[in-house]
């Protein structure tokens, strides 16, 4: 079943409104669902919708709630994101890091006690729109182990880097678990196995079956030891720089709330050189696609070009839902 | 064989002090490799040393050259390295970026035309020293295929990521491939197989033959697509901020040279918070090593341990050298 984006995005709103969202935030955040959808990350976007509505339920979301400046350091600033939702929190972030690149050609800002970001990839977005590169991460609740453990102590702590290039911006877009739990869920639902292995299974042995690794919860991390280490730091990294909570510090909470996450941009309007930067990366992805494909007549693709195929067709012919959530969301 | 820490610096001084440096770029030089060899990091430090003084023989590396300040935006600085010595350049700017970050909190420096940096953990060492943490990372000349294609096109593009923790801070060095070349080359001198499957070898399957490897150039990113993403986000972040040669720009020159690099520093002495960011690293460390190891009798060791262990024993008993190389640094 496919739903046009108008239509998934008004119902957003509805919802949203019927929550007691002030009409501007509703607005803003149906949009980054709908935007997820659109682009083919409909884990961030429909299928997580209903859960969002729930974490307000529950208590764990602020509808009101804003994140208040606690801190500033010329071009770094922190924020208190006082349990505000997720991605109104990150929008809000991303903007204040932009206007700070702009004025001061790199920008950061860290935020604290927030609550999950959803796709990423809309921050990187909003940052290529105003040609700056951007680079944020967040932190998550404990759900991998660190190299050599059976235990979950790390986060998988997804980043997500942006550069600019015109209508098909590169979004790289990575959790540091091989596979993010949304993608484990696809694999799962669908039957049909990983393309490699994604952890282990109870018996330690490495396993493609999404359901295994969903019951043991040891999800490899991105090239074994160094994923594990790449994790560390970015948990490490995202609360000192926040003065918010380690991913070992959500873990203490009854549920993922009062993650911490970084929020770099990088104006390239403000260097002298930006016409020479932008052929640059065209040249490269133009290099890149030159490689000689494994299979053949599939050539290689640099990451954003799917988003920009799925989004073209999605608009076109509307967004593919499962109708049991579609129905979820009509019925809230 | 076993060389003293003293001894091997003297004779990097002695080497570096023939082929022309200023006594005190010897020192820093010296340092820089035997810093590398003492902590284990043997493929950058002895091990390279030679190729080094051929470098130099062959008109890559101006001995005399120093960084340049090509432009300054508050806290964000863009330097020529002119071709000096990839390992001095870096140690000009990684002590620059931690200058703006004592400032600015957080400095930024980007580095174009430099030559090979060769042990990254080196400047992560020097911001840690400083209570900073350090996020630094380099271009290199093709040396990997994008993923889903054959021929290199992508840099491995080495990062390191350090978080001050006392005498044992976190130091994450890792390279986009799930093995650097230093590390394949010494598998393959080894005869041993590689832990993981490495890349592909001639007939495209997955191999942990080192040398095979080495034959075909198709390094398996880590994490697959994912690192295939990484290592183009951060060769083109790179490259726009140092406003220097992309990795394929690198390619088409003879040799390896004309890098672009970027140095990150944060300075945790200027957050009101420094002793509660020092607690949540050392919990944070103290909680992983209490997974359940995946091996009985080998706990989960954060990275940096095993440097802090082995930095320990060469100190004590020598730093273990292969003979012919030693013998070939004494005849320089």
């Amino acid at each position: 079943m496919r739903v046009p984006y108008e239509k998934m995005y008004n119902e957003f709103v509805r919802v949203l409104l019927k929550y007691g969202f002030d009409k501007e935030k509703a607005e803003i955040s149906a949009k980054l669902y709908a935007d997820a959808s659109r682009d083919g990350v409909y884990t961030h976007g429909l299928n997580r919708f209903p859960k969002f509505i729930k974490s307000i339920h529950d208590g764990i979301v602020d509808i009101h709630a804003e994140p208040v400046l606690k801190e500033s350091f010329g071009a770094f600033e922190r924020y208190d994101g006082c349990h505000g939702p997720g991605n109104l929190n990150a929008y809000a972030c991303t903007k204040r890091a932009i206007e700070l690149a702009k004025q001061n050609t790199i920008g950061c800002v860290a935020l604290a006690n927030t609550n999950h970001w959803m796709r990423p990839g809309n921050y990187g977005l909003m940052a290529v729109e105003q040609n700056c590169i951007g680079i944020f991460w967040t932190n998550t609740v404990p759900n991998m182990p660190p190299w050599g453990g059976r235990d979950a102590r790390l986060g998988n702590n997804p980043i997500t880097l942006a550069i600019p290039h015109g209508d098909t911006p590169v979004l790289v877009d990575v959790a540091m678990s091989m596979f993010s739990y949304g993608k484990l869920e696809v694999y799962k639902r669908s039957g049909r196995p990983l393309p490699v292995d994604g952890g282990l299974n109870k018996n330690q042995q490495p396993t493609r079956n999404a359901a295994e690794i969903l019951e043991t919860h040891e999800s490899y991390p991105i090239g074994y030891w160094k994923g594990s280490g790449l994790s560390l730091a970015l948990d490490l990294i995202a609360a000192a720089l926040a003065g918010g909570r380690t991913t070992r510090q959500v873990g203490e909470l009854p549920l993922e709330t009062e993650l911490s996450q970084v929020f770099i941009c990088i104006d390239l309007d403000s260097l002298p050189d930006k016409e020479n930067i932008a052929a640059n990366v065209e040249a490269t992805l133009r290099d890149m696609e030159t490689s000689t494909p494994v299979e053949e007549g599939r050539p290689v693709h640099f990451p954003g070009t799917h988003m920009a195929e799925v989004r073209s067709n999605n608009m076109e012919n509307g967004i593919p839902v499962e109708e049991a959530i579609w129905q979820q969301v009509l019925a809230l």
